[in-house]
């Protein structure tokens, strides 16, 4: 039976960058990655940004290694391993006691390679999208079929929303065991097919997550995971359904800001908009003013990076003030 | 009767700065200046920021007039009117229905003469002050001993602090009429002499004051007067009165930060915090945490102005600190 085993096995992947439009910010669990509050994101397109990983397995392999941005990196980091012992449990569970003679033994010591076609550095979720593509591939290499959204998130919390495309909830769920922690598809990208999403990239700037100390200090934290978050999800939700765009902007918006306000209500306070977010800020809401609605709106992660969101027949123009409000020494490429 | 009314009376007042160090932001009443939430503050010494106002009433005066800072003003300003109508109505109460033939009669027109030590448009609760001593004048003027801070309420919420030395705490109050909205001193400034206040002036920035946009958009500027006010109050009312420097600090650095968050939680948001206070915020935790222990504070209002807490001790060497770390072109020059 050994000899029938196969010897060397190899699966690739690719996985999408998502950008929540309801925040996810403070775990209630650290180890198993439980959000204190259900987010929504939308998931990009992957002909623009993507992750895209290679697992290979072989008896040959005398050691776990990994590769991002073809750096080797530490396969021993706690996450990635709870995501190879998640996916390698689903596959022994799928083969039940039998021996699948077939099947790739789970033994055989792993190489896996991932690049990045955008700077990981920059904020853009860039763990999410890896860690998704990472238990999509190892899924594939070991013929899981299994939900996996809920794997993903125990390599990055936000990574459970980049397993699906479109509109994506990821609930936060009631179990203590994370069961139902899991991302659920809202609506598939062929919804809202005006709906764009622009990336301003900036310089990336350091910057240390507090996530744990905003849940520890921020009363403002606890009241918007509490009260605020659930009715904003069920709007959003209504938003999306009905490709209300004026709704979907007013509320990306204000989210994005209270996110930004529970970040500053954390002690000490932690401070991802800049000067240059707050002029971005401001000209959204002036060429939205000028147009008498909402055209385009803005959001902003933990990271330096701007993200507009606006129908299809807006972008040329806004990139146009864009580009004409900020002098090439400021502003990005993209 | 006439003959002996006096034909001209004078007054001069000076009235002080007050900082808060629990925010006030938002009123429930804006025609009575009712806030949501109580506040307390810190009033400055004289010696460094006052307003100095004089009032002068005379029979042979046509008009009202007022001058700030030598330049000739409204005096027709709704705020301006409610603070006379209401010392006014005062001193009418106080004569009763008698004729105190040697009071200056009610119906002179009056001058009003106000200058601030202080440059006005920096923000630096200039009206606080400004109100405090319209109105201290005026009641001297007039011969009212009342409790006035319910009058200087009207002029500028925040005035109301400023009609007591040391600490002072503005009581919400419960009354639609706002006549339990007060000032009353927490302890008088012999209290704590070894407290000190720095203010580091900032070129001022355009803001406009967006505190009831803030009422009517932010969900998280309700809890904040709703239930996180009420306990921080307590707590710093115990801090003053033990003169736990470590209390205090801590608990006006958080204030101040929750009520920044409260600005960026309002639609559209509301930014006061720039680069440069991120950056004195980032070197007053940084001095601290070598320390050990909390040696200084800030605080910042709606304006740019940054207002650094110490004790008597940790002065010289802060201001050392700040000034190496900001160059002349960046600092004030107090």
């Amino acid at each position: 039976a050994m000899a029938a085993e196969r010897a060397l096995a190899m699966a690739t992947c690719t996985a999408p960058v998502n950008i929540a439009v309801i925040k996810y910010w403070g775990k209630r669990d650290t180890d198993l990655i439980l959000p204190i509050n259900s987010s929504l994101s939308v998931t990009l397109h992957q002909d623009q940004l993507k992750t895209t990983t290679t697992a290979a397995a072989s008896r040959d392999f005398t050691e776990d290694r990994l590769w991002l941005n073809g750096k080797e990196a530490d396969v021993g980091h706690p996450r990635v391993q709870a995501c190879l012992r998640e996916v390698r449990r689903l596959a022994r569970k799928r083969r039940g006691g039998g021996e699948d003679t077939a099947a790739l033994s789970l033994s055989y010591k792993i190489h896996i390679a991932s690049e990045n076609d955008f700077p990981t550095a920059a904020g853009l979720a860039s763990s999410a999208a890896g860690y998704a593509c990472l238990v999509s591939v190892l899924a594939r290499l070991y013929g899981v079929e299994e939900e996996l959204s809920e794997v993903a998130r125990r390599g990055s919390g936000s990574a459970c929303r980049s397993m699906f495309g479109g509109f994506v909830q990821w609930q936060r769920g009631e179990r203590p065991d994370g069961t139902d922690s899991l991302a659920l598809q809202v609506a598939p990208e062929t919804h809202w097919p005006e709906l764009r999403v622009l990336v301003l990239v900036k310089k990336p700037v350091s910057s240390t997550a507090g996530m744990q100390t905003s849940v520890e200090t921020s009363p403002l934290l606890k009241h918007r995971a509490e009260v605020v978050v659930p009715e904003r999800l069920a709007q959003m939700m209504r938003h999306i359904r009905e490709r209300d765009f004026e709704g979907f902007g007013q509320l990306a918006m204000r989210d994005s800001n209270q996110f930004h306000a529970t970040c500053l209500d954390t002690f000490p306070p932690i401070f991802y908009l800049t000067d240059l977010s707050r002029h971005i800020i401001a000209l959204a809401h002036r060429y939205n003013a000028h147009h008498g609605h909402t055209k385009v709106a803005y959001t902003f992660d933990a990271g330096p990076n701007a993200v507009i969101f606006a129908l299809a027949d807006t972008v040329a123009e806004f990139v146009e003030v864009v580009r004409r409000s900020f002098p090439p020494a400021t502003n990005g490429d993209q």
